[in-house]
């Protein structure tokens, strides 16, 4: 099972987000966890690979579990761990080998293109200081068909 | 890849916990995920399961990989995602399908037989609010080799 792990960095109410090149969707950045890492470990090598950055205390604010359907069939599944932080040193990245990096200003973020699971997932973890946990479903060519978060809106 | 979900449950100073027949050691109760759970929900069904009670609002404390090897090979990776809540509904099961349950003083618990990494998890969301991020080695015969925590102590 594939796992990723990505975080928000939040700096002068902006946060720092990767621009996809395939379907131009956003991101924050983060990868795939390795085997034998634990979650905090791969969030901190992602981050710093994809930018340059090291961020420091990123604190686990949304765990979520993804299942790609094609013909009412579950073709994949795989779970992301969501961090969050305000803390980092180094310096970015003019270009990033995963695509454009950019600061977008906090509340811009929900309008760029992104996969529609993920404007649930920001919408949450900017608005509350409490983790989130959630199911979302897709087609195989990302159309999001159900989601499920818990609690089902920010407190 | 197999993933558990487990929950530490205290109440009057005292947590619930499970002693598994085959070793005679202590876990607090869970299990493992099902294919398209999240977190929450797994943890929610599996103490429920295995104890008759379902708990309210358990909130992720622990986030762990665990590797065992034999040889210097990794012949086995898992994740661990272990919960805390003080609340919970309904009337604990008298016979556990999954071993003896009993509520155990919070001082009595790193008396009790059980893995020895699971020491290390205890003894830190027991002391501490934060959440902790941790990797853990063992030998097929559940000797603990290498533990690496993060934060390395309770804060």
């Amino acid at each position: 099972m594939q796992r990723v792990a990505n975080c928000i960095l939040l700096k002068d109410n902006h946060i720092l987000m990767l621009k996809k090149p395939r379907r131009g969707w956003y991101v924050v950045p983060g990868g795939k966890m390795e085997a034998g890492e634990n979650i905090k470990d791969s969030v901190v090598r992602e981050f710093n690979e994809e930018t340059g950055l090291r961020i420091k205390d990123p604190e686990l604010k949304g765990s979520f579990t993804f299942i790609m359907k094609e013909d009412d069939q579950t073709v994949q599944e795989w779970m992301m761990f969501t961090f969050y932080t305000t803390d980092y040193q180094g310096e970015l990245l003019e270009v990033s080998e995963e695509g454009q990096l950019e600061w977008v200003a906090v509340e811009d973020v929900l309008t760029k293109p992104m996969a529609e699971g993920d404007r649930y997932i920001f919408n949450h973890i900017l608005a509350s200081e409490e983790q989130v946990y959630g199911t979302f479903v897709y087609t195989t060519d990302f159309q999001l068909i159900d989601q499920d978060l818990d609690p089902s809106r920010p407190m």
